[in-house]
């Protein structure tokens, strides 16, 4: 089988734990795997590393190469597929099947969001089995047996039985419904409805056959542009689902019953986290922080920090080193017009973190003070940044572990831990970790501006010049 | 009038905000003066610096030295009294009472809480004048006129009236309340009863007199021992209310109709700041932090960050960089229960904050990680640290503003903005500023083991060897 992970999706609800930049399938917040990471080992599964192809947004591509690489999985570069812009799912599902087509012919194709958490169990394993048998003539959903009434999910009604050798694989779909409110969501789960989990197994030339049929001017886009460029600019948003799915008489689905949730929303996030005798999910990162409640309930609490709660309730505290969050649960669907405010404000936390990624590695901004920047920097093993050189600010830097290749002017030295070195501004500097573990170094900037704009790059790996 | 303040208070209900080290009468939190720089201020309309005494903790000596140069208020050192252990009021105003009498002959004594917040304004002034004709023969409190039937104070009921020259300047003191429950309370407002402020006003001679009638046990502790070490420790631990003005027959209440709060909890301080159209105060130190509030009402917010709520009300939110609460209003008090918390587990954030001060200026942990730490340290005018070595850190200082003299082993150099210098373990160094606007340095310390206690003095200008 060959897999289709989806990992272009930017979500506004999880912030300040998502960003813009680094949204919830490449944030570690349940554990020391992305959301993403978990993906790729669920798609490892049935298809081997060149059988799984990535479509993300171009801003993600070092996210999904570090994350890959982390994992120790080698999947092709050419097999992730950089969206230009996001359109919905019909056009990035649409476009990893036609590159399966060109390089397998027409194969058994697994559709994969990286963003939803599931359980890998025995039923996981046999439903993808159906599927595949499913697959040459139909499109198969998943259907996740609902464990309560959600008002949250869209809901899928069976229809008649499918049986292969007596035993039943799947079913018709008879009726997708949207979400609906509690008293229809209470009926659904009586009448046997399923969650729709997002998740899709289909022949590749079958897909391509429906599309055609149910959503020609996606087919268009694609069949009639030059190129990829063109093809996106062309093409409507559009889901899977309304555009295919909801039309086609081919529709399937099967069974599947593990656990399973689109961490759609700090209200979710809670529901999926282990609790404590209090009712209190916590998780804390970094070493000086932790939880002390008194009186305290039903909280969701994501601190770095010592983080002290007193006589609340039902409560989302997000605190991210750089933003905190402090919501009623329930009302977390609302985190959206936060970050709405603060898109319009033009803040930059709606964007990035307070660490920030780059092909070399990553840097996080300890301190932002009036005429200085203190950053912490990590260079991965092999990397350099690129030859440059700022005019408004001198900087400083101290190796805290590994081993730093710099070139400063016409100096070329090496540094260890402790030792340090000092670029004036107007001059001329480059960072290297020459070495086989990571490179981490404190950078202090002084200056009259310190924008990150102000650099001119002379040479570069990754074609930033 | 002579002045004692008292600035020896250490409050535990005020944490993250304020710690041991830093209690509430220096935080600046209203504004930027701190409650203890406002009360020196009230403490100059009646009495000159040379007469102003102020009794505080050992442990707050710089704190007060700080806020009073900081201020431009030259109150001699002589006048400040540092108490070897905190024994309540009575023992402190006592000796304060004792140093005047000493130096001045009888006097006329003001006593001003200093975390306490006071609205200063004719009724004030006129409140003080009455208070000080009234001190001959009287030990004067004065009554704030409630505003409601607050349940965390105690109240005074008033008696006779006292004239002078046919106007009424005071009454005598019937009776003094504990804090009552609120049906207690709303009838001690219908009948008349003041708030009992804490502030008092007599003459030296006959509150000594009173002393040794009603608290004789206090009056021997100072009498009989041969230096102030020893009288701490002899002395109970008493209030002048419990151990003389509940006792005295000559006790008068002064009314002050003036803006008043002990601010004695997170709900009283929301109650005295200013709210935005939602019912929300809030305060945001930092040019990073501001407030994004959907659906939120009536929560005090006081943050450093980026703080966004949703869906939320009255709730306490103090966000300090190294801490955060989250409480809901009406159940502050209990923050004292995290601090305990905390204290048994040894966290040192209950004693201080973020940043640390000294003598000659303070620091600021601005990172710690695994085998480095950060530190902004600003060093006062004229100022300079020890000259000392550490065994297991490197050091590395930026001077990032103002112009720094360092010694290195045996070289001396000047430092300016953006010029850096590196101080290798084991070997002396020593940090002055010896220009006249404040040095900030950036310190990057690198070592297996980074505690304050890796130092050797070899000279301070503390005495600190």
């Amino acid at each position: 089988m060959k897999t289709v992970i989806l990992a272009g999706g930017k979500g506004t609800r999880l912030w300040p734990l998502s960003r813009e930049l680094m949204p919830k399938q490449f944030v570690r917040f349940l554990d020391d795997r992305s959301l993403f990471q978990k993906t790729v080992e669920r798609a490892l599964l049935f298809s081997k590393p060149s059988e799984i192809f990535i479509v993300t947004n171009r801003n993600y591509r070092f996210r999904v190469l570090d994350d890959l690489r982390e994992l120790g999985v080698e999947i092709p570069e050419d097999n992730i597929l950089l969206e230009p812009s996001a359109r919905n799912t019909l056009p990035a599902i649409l476009w990893a099947t036609l590159r399966i087509e060109e390089e397998f012919g027409n194969s058994v194709v697994a559709v994969l969001p990286s963003d939803h958490l599931i359980e890998v169990n025995e039923a996981y394993e046999r439903a993808f089995e159906n599927a595949e048998r499913l697959a040459k003539n139909h499109l198969v959903t998943f259907g996740i047996k609902p464990t309560r009434p959600h008002t949250g999910y869209g809901y899928i009604k069976p229809g008649e039985k499918i049986e292969e050798n007596g035993r039943i694989i799947g079913y018709t779909v008879s009726e997708f419904k949207e979400k609906p409110d509690l008293e229809t969501a209470k009926r659904y789960v009586e009448s046997g409805y399923y969650w729709n989990s997002g998740m899709f197994a289909f022949s590749s030339s079958l897909f391509i056959e429906e599309v055609q049929k149910h959503a020609s001017d996606v087919w268009e886009a694609f069949e009639e542009s030059g190129d990829i460029e063109e093809a996106y600019n062309r093409v409507p948003e559009i889901s899977i689902d309304y555009g295919v799915m909801e039309k086609t008489d081919k529709a399937a689905v099967v069974p599947l019953n593990t656990k399973w949730s689109d961490l759609g929303s700090f209200d979710a996030i809670y529901e999926v986290l282990e609790k404590d005798s209090d009712g209190n999910a916590v998780r804390v990162r970094g070493k000086k922080g932790y939880h002390v409640g008194v009186n305290s309930r039903n909280n969701l609490i994501m601190t770095e920090r010592l983080t002290a709660t007193v006589g609340v309730e039902d409560l989302i505290i997000i605190d991210t080193g750089d933003a905190l969050l402090v919501a009623k649960k329930g009302e977390s669907q609302r985190v959206k017009e936060v970050y709405k405010a603060l898109k319009e404000l033009g803040d930059e936390r709606v964007i990035v973190h307070r660490t920030a990624y780059r092909p070399w590695g990553s840097y996080t901004v300890l301190e932002e003070g009036d005429r200085y920047k203190i950053k912490r920097l990590t260079v991965l093993p092999g990397k350099k940044l690129s030859l440059q050189m700022h005019y408004h600010r001198s900087e400083h830097w101290v190796v805290v572990r590994g081993t730093a290749k710099v070139i400063v002017g016409d100096r070329e030295i090496l540094l260890r831990p402790g030792e340090s070195t000092f670029i004036p501004a107007g001059v001329k500097h480059r960072l290297e970790n020459p070495g086989k573990v990571v490179l981490e170094v404190i950078e202090t900037q002084i200056g009259e501006y310190l924008g990150e704009d102000d650099i001119v790059r002379f040479d570069d790996e990754f074609g930033r010049v």
